[in-house]
């Protein structure tokens, strides 16, 4: 990892040569790569908690005259207990993963001797914009090496001495290993990532985590694809055939096990046939968390009787349009399965959505019908994470419709190759008329 | 299908609704739609050579005062043998081959009664501008319906008359069908893709077939990504252990069977060891086709005896970045596999490139030091293509280092969605406290 001064064009044209020779090392040069980095990150622990402090002191004032988040303050404490060895471990999980790259999906003998292969390879240079937290330089590092991908990092201004810091360690460990140095480059100023943005010669791909407005700015800028979501607008319908019970627990947990989640619960339809018989006790239980509920005429009608008034409030249009990010749901009533399906196809952001109903037929009409990445049946939409999928890690989630779509772990990270070896056949030798050879289109096993 | 004479907003609005019920007709209600086009263009053969005709008059006049290229008169002619009916048996091969989407390719156990599938949907709608060949509507319309998106169609201009007739059937057949008629829209006006490209909220993705100019110009207008190569620069390298016989093959065919072809050769890559050996009956082979060869100092000197001195030419820096889909070859001497990597990871177009070689190492460090689709070993670069690889059709050549690469079949219109059953599961359950659940991630058989 290079800490670079480099002009930007500099720094995606060395990041750009060295993915090629990224994508030539084995998995297990790639791994040695991590062990160093892990290793070296463990025993620099203390020069980095030191520059740690250093952007704990700058945040604690910009945070006490009102300029910075007490919640990003939070997240920039790389001293907390626990978290500098869940860095530590982050790297070791990405280590014990399957290499991504190499494995081969199609395998065709065309004719003989003629034998076509499909295999996933790194896609090339990554950009990727995150947040201010200081242990996700590492984790992307790790990421991107597994990968065989060079990387060109900028994370979030609070967080540059302990990035700075992460990097020199880094850079020092890659030294000993096969993984050229060039090929994760951190950049730590604002200014360097609109240039960077419009080198869709070096650079393949943009990860952009953080704020919407982040993601919709490189969505604007960039010359290259981006990878990401800008808004996690899901719903959930509920049926009125749902277990009462289950639509509690699941509608809850959506909602509340945090609101800020961009897979958190922000819309709630319901079937007016459940208006009064589980609407109730989902709202009683959504306003003992703190929720406060937006509401349509008739589910507000079926409420009237509930105690908590000043927790259920007239809805407006915009409420259903609105990514809350907060302990606030919106709740329209709908007279069918395909009333949700289309509130949801023209307000949801194709994040993730979810159906309550004790019918298969009905889940099956909810899924098929909506156009969203992840589509959930009985079950919270705080399901929606690369961790909980068994991906191992995640960079993000995407709502893109091309490519990686939902959470993106390693396999998002690669693309496919095709490949054929031959003995020196010519495609003119092959065709329809008089002496011309056919193809043959085998199907060959997968190893 | 519409011939639409909507504004663009409203047509690309009624895809995107029209696209919704498409994506949950079954295989069938979309191969009985596939059915009734092929009946009704069959029956509707002569309207439609009629309409042919009037294109094919004013085409003759534009070629008669030099503004039209005579070999897009030839593409225009519907009533060539076998061309209405190799368009009829292409609908026939769209229809018989797999159902790409509900494909399922991930498969896990997180939890008890917790399931989780990723599988194949389709993308949405697609924008496709195409080339003017009349047949060229049917075969992606009948992609589109396929493969369960909705289409936006513009064709070139001179097929105008054509494209109207047959769209004209087409929408007439699919009214007896599933399939809504607004899930495939003509547009007619070249007016009409300028704010199309700009409709991100209706169209996922545009797919130009055609020119170089239509690509670049749709790249840099689109507001969705674009699926497509501007340009097949591909290369060849010629190691000095390749069999003799084997390269005068492989290389005139790779040059001569369809120069104009995006995966034609454009640059020999020759291995100092071979100019003696191998050059000189390449080059007699080339030159007896009436291939000029433009060649660096070395490689001259190697032909310097060849009696056809006439096609053997000083080459420019530029000749090594041009794509001449032309009976043209720029010839370079290297010293090494890894010099040739370099020149075509520079020059190339990540398209596809080649290699000759007798070795098996020297062929794996080729194809993993070379950025491209398709990487071929001792085969012809004519062999990519979408019929040739044995997916039975393609839409075009993608470049692309995100989603689908190399030749795009059906699968390549797909995307995929995570789906989740359960029985009520909250994401609050799992984690590592105390009477916390674990998640299991049993990897499920995929049936």
């Amino acid at each position: 990892m290079s800490l670079t001064n480099a002009s930007p064009e500099a720094a995606a044209k060395a990041a750009k040569t060295s993915s090629r020779t990224l994508a030539t090392l084995s998995v297990d040069a790639r791994n040695s790569a991590l062990d160093a980095i892990h290793d070296a990150l463990s025993n620099a622990r203390e020069d980095i908690l030191a520059a740690n402090a250093t952007d704990l002191e700058l945040a604690k004032k910009s945070t006490e005259n009102g300029e910075l988040n007490p919640s990003i303050y939070k997240r920039l404490d790389l001293s907390r207990k626990g978290k500098f060895d869940d860095m530590l471990q982050g790297i070791k999980d990405v280590r014990g993963l399957a290499d991504p790259v190499g494995r081969v999906d199609l395998h065709t003998e065309l004719d003989d001797g003629l034998i076509l292969q499909r295999q996933t390879c790194p896609i090339g240079v990554l950009l990727i914009i995150f947040e201010a937290r200081p242990e996700v330089i590492a984790n992307i590092a790790s990421l991107a090496i597994k990968s065989a991908n060079a990387a060109i990092l900028k994370g979030g201004k609070e967080s540059t001495e302990s990035f700075k810091a992460i990097a020199t360690v880094i850079s020092k460990a890659l030294e000993s290993t096969q993984v050229p140095n060039d090929s994760i480059q951190l950049v730590t100023t604002r200014d360097a990532v609109d240039p960077l943005l419009e080198l869709s010669e070096y650079i393949d791909l943009v990860i952009p985590r953080g704020s919407n407005d982040l993601v919709r700015h490189c969505q604007r800028k960039a010359h290259m694809p981006v990878l990401g979501h800008a808004d996690g607008l899901c719903s959930l319908y509920l049926h009125h055939d749902a277990d009462a019970k289950m639509a509690v627990d699941v509608i809850v947990d959506s909602k509340t096990d945090y609101p800020a989640a961009c897979n958190a619960l922000e819309t709630l339809l319901v079937h007016e046939d459940a208006l009064s018989s589980i609407l109730p006790a989902v709202a009683s239980a959504l306003i003992s968390k703190g929720v406060t509920l937006k509401c349509d005429p008739k589910s507000k009608q079926a409420l009237s009787s509930l105690p908590e008034q000043t927790h259920i409030q007239p809805s407006t249009e915009q409420d259903y349009s609105t990514e809350f990010l907060d302990l606030i749901l919106a709740i329209r009533t709908v007279s069918s399965p395909s009333e949700a399906i289309e509130h949801i196809n023209t307000h949801g952001s194709h994040h993730t959505d979810a159906i309550l109903t004790a019918s298969k037929q009905v889940a099956d009409t909810f899924l098929n019908g909506v156009d969203a990445a992840c589509k959930f049946w009985n079950a919270s939409t705080r399901f929606c994470d690369g961790m909980r999928f068994g991906f191992g890690t995640e960079v993000g989630i995407s709502t893109n419709k091309v490519h990686a779509r939902g959470p993106v772990g390693l396999e998002g990270l690669t693309i496919h190759e095709y490949r054929i070896s031959g003995n020196g056949q010519v495609a003119a030798a092959y065709g329809s008329g008089s002496g011309k050879r056919a193809y043959k289109h085998v199907r060959l096993p997968i190893n």
